[in-house]
């Protein structure tokens, strides 16, 4: 059994409802939700939202002492077209510009924006790895630098 | 074609080769890497460590200002042995122990350790969703509150 997984990715919120209203104007689709969290079923895992003064409450820490943006989530498509349109969509739905989409030095094409609590979403294409339709990416194994 | 995905999820990290270590010695086994970055192979996506300073630029903001614990990483398993095993190899390859697993009200078990970076990463067991051993997991539709 392997034990590299992500099961979960969860985002601390502050407003649920503003948070919810923005995934699924970008496209998101609610599987299952409660008073303080929602869940959305991604390829083999799962997105939450979660309200983050609860999510403190679960660490153990003050709520403003949480942060963002020292990581990020990614969406890969494959062509520049879907990163466009997906970037646009993202703003349409409320999300901020943090850089428009261009071409990368490394070969690909990423663009990047904010949800409204600052989470971090990177809109892209990347040539050298396997991409399902379902969203899902391979590294493939004979890379050159592994 | 379906949008909703997750394709990489990248953790900003300020000395590589500490963070490498780390994950390594939890288990995780590197497919690609690069002076700024390293990859590893997960469930249908991919788990990243790269450089806080190279992400700060490509984000366009001030490393300084990126934060960490607003989200958090979940890996699922099948039992409660599995969670406090996992919990215990984190904290043996240099994890802080942020909270040790204990049952939750919602029927589950979870424990919270932090990486060297201070990412958050939960341990759990969600006997309501189904998990594949590559550790996806799956959101039944049939749930109340959906």
């Amino acid at each position: 059994m392997s034990r590299e997984r992500v099961s979960l990715v969860t985002l601390g919120v502050d407003d649920l409802r503003r948070a919810r209203a923005f995934y699924e104007a970008w496209g998101w689709v609610v599987r299952q939700a409660a008073d303080d969290i929602v869940f959305f079923q991604a390829n083999g895992l799962v997105l939450s939202l979660y309200l983050r003064s609860a999510l403190a409450h679960e660490l153990g820490r003050d709520a403003a002492e949480l942060g963002t943006g020292r990581s990020t989530l990614a969406q890969n498509f494959h062509t520049e077209g879907e990163v466009d349109e997906r970037f646009k969509s993202a703003v349409m739905a409320g999300a901020a510009m943090v850089r428009r989409p261009a071409r990368t030095e490394w070969g690909g094409y990423s663009g990047y924006v904010a949800d409204p609590d600052g989470h971090l979403w990177e809109l892209a294409t990347n040539p050298f790895w396997h991409l399902d339709d379902d969203g899902s990416v391979t590294i493939p194994h004979n890379l050159p630098g592994a």
